[in-house]
């Protein structure tokens, strides 16, 4: 797409290749299938559909969910390891109203999704970084920080990572990281929220194993979502977690009272996963978007002076390069947007600030817009470096 | 009807009338305006239904909420005064997590909506309850708790309040008690709460003006929802207020991340409420909702014992009958449970405990069956009367 509309979240400014939106292409939501599924749910099960529903979700979607997650996460995962949610934005902050207190630490990765600051902001808790690297967060500064809280009398209470095709990094966490993490929450008795959003999108190889299905016994919460694989607008989501913490984050109030979130979205997806079509719909988006990285990647490379460094992602939407040396995103942000293109500076996604990275989704637009894109950021780069020369 | 799926929020049990729920009855809901809509808002705006929407809701859904409430109400409201919400208990939820911070004490009506009172335990608010009466809540009584709240150095922050068909209490606030009170809120800063759920179910004449209606300056917030006119499931409603209220609301991290939170539910109902039908299919639910409140209320006043009181509400779901001296509500239900009928027990919705009365919905049920509900209520009073002599 090359413009768009105005009553999505991000609106498109005329002439400007926007890198910095992290959502689906509109033209490859499943609205053939959501359609289908949505006039045959009404047809055969409308009361039932948009009554009350139970809190913790459509028996039929917690079904479908636990299958596809048991055969391809290759763990066991039954309805009851389920529960349905409105997207892991409403998860995630259903997981700090009902599993945070008051002046508890939450710490996430530095850099992390903008987006989920901006959730934990509304919650009476204190934020702290803890660096990443090539294989995921660092987990010598997680102990670092929190053998420092302990000192100061005080416990994390929840870790929100994103370990599989992060955002806004690109990486994931190696294996031995997992396990090792695994471990270290176990012995702290530390939250570890799995924001997995990504884990469909996979493009070289497969997924790693999500931390909540190597599991082990530690206190994790992955929360699923199918606003990148179907449609963001559907706003359903699951969440799998020990038992334990299911029911705390089932007895919420909302859920009690209105029941589940996402009732009317819920019973169309269960309907979807219950007939043909998506795995050939998630098939077209890993191809479609894989190419799109592959032009970006590609671009990028001709394009960025030396100096510049990214990884290529394995799945996702971002790619996160590094400016050379003295160049801080923010600054760039300007001569890029006079030259045709945005991006997501840096310091948005870092809590000590760090403005030495961009990120730039590959998701929004085709292979050709994608390298114009490449070209003029490169070309803004330039300026950059003769402004300051 | 007289069995309920098992996949709805409440379970009906074989054998008892459950006066309890406080739900529509399931063969009312909308469920072929909900499917009209449906294909027609997925042909004509697929993508944009589907994509992330903007946080405040789909501008054509606040327009059409926004002239229904300017002509229903006789009031001033554009679209800029509208935020879509996920319905009233997630609204309610959003309200605590914006407008609350911790120890911050929150006034509820004694008795009030009980699973409101779940919501609140969500949040680290102190919950205070003030008396209501026949016309509504008690302001005398209301004065007294700032008074004390204030000599303590404390402020209350919210007034959750249901002027409208009260529930469980089936009231209404009278018209002085609405100026006045809006009075008491601007005076001390206390941000009223509207839960005006029930407003379209008006059944003798018509629905008194809103608090936010009659606005005045004072702080109010009103959450109106579809719930119980078009259908729960979907998961829609809305919020009223201020300018400044409505910022502070929409700020709201969630939205930020994954937009309006019921986007696809709000294309349906934007594109419902644009078509015809929803007036007559008002028309039929105040008819038959009416039809069944008379055969209850008629069946009570010949079942009921003297010594048990209650008013007739002229809309909503809920009588409220008062049980003669010495009986209380929780220690009555199993009797009535071996009688074939249920109820919700007063000390649900009381603060402080008060049992006196019990809550009876007239919303699931015909008319021959609540009058037999009615019938076996009278007979359990009877037993508990025996009982205790």
């Amino acid at each position: 797409m090359t413009s768009g509309p105005s009553h999505t979240q991000n609106t498109l400014r005329r002439g400007i290749i926007e890198l910095a939106f992290g959502e689906p292409d509109p033209a490859l939501l499943a609205v053939g299938l959501v359609r289908r599924a949505a006039t045959a749910a009404l047809d055969d099960a409308g009361p039932a559909m948009l009554a009350y529903g139970a809190p913790a979700g459509p028996p039929a979607l917690r079904r479908e969910i636990a299958r596809r997650v048991a055969a391809r996460e290759s763990c066991a995962c039954t309805a009851a390891d389920v529960l349905v949610s409105g997207g892991n934005s409403q998860a995630l902050g259903q997981v700090l109203t009902m599993l945070t207190a008051p002046g508890d630490v939450v710490l996430v990765e530095a850099p992390t999704y903008n987006l989920a600051l901006g959730i934990m902001r509304d919650h009476p808790v204190e934020v702290v970084g803890v660096p990443l690297d090539d294989e995921g967060i660092r987990l010598d500064e997680l102990q670092t920080v929190l053998g420092v809280l302990r000192a100061g009398g005080r416990r994390a209470r929840l870790l929100y990572t994103i370990p599989t095709f992060h955002n806004p990094a690109g990486v994931c966490l190696s294996s031995q990281r997992r396990q090792d993490l695994l471990e270290i929450a176990t012995e702290h008795g530390l939250v570890l929220v799995e924001d997995d959003v990504y884990r469909e999108l996979v493009y070289d190889g497969a997924a790693p194993p999500a931390l909540w299905a190597l599991g082990g016994g530690a206190p994790v919460v992955r929360l699923g979502s199918f606003s990148k694989t179907l449609a963001p607008g559907l706003r359903v989501g699951w969440i799998n977690a020990s038992a334990g913490l299911l029911e705390r984050l089932a007895a919420s109030g909302v859920l009690t009272s209105g029941g589940c979130v996402s009732q009317f979205g819920a019973g169309v997806v269960g309907r979807l996963l219950a007939a043909d079509g998506y795995d050939q719909h998630l098939a077209v988006l890993r191809r479609t978007y894989a190419s799109r990285r592959d032009a970006l990647a590609e671009a990028l490379r001709e394009h960025l002076p030396a100096g510049c460094s990214f990884a290529t992602p394995a799945g996702g939407f971002f790619i996160w390069p590094t400016l050379p040396a003295g160049l801080a995103a923010t600054a760039l942000l300007p001569l890029a947007e006079a030259r045709g293109v945005a991006f997501a500076p840096g310091a948005r996604f870092c809590t000590d600030g760090d403005d030495r990275s961009l990120r730039l989704s590959f998701s929004l637009y085709d292979e050709a817009t994608l390298r114009e894109g490449a070209r003029r950021l490169g070309a803004a780069v330039a300026d950059a470096q003769a402004g300051r020369a």
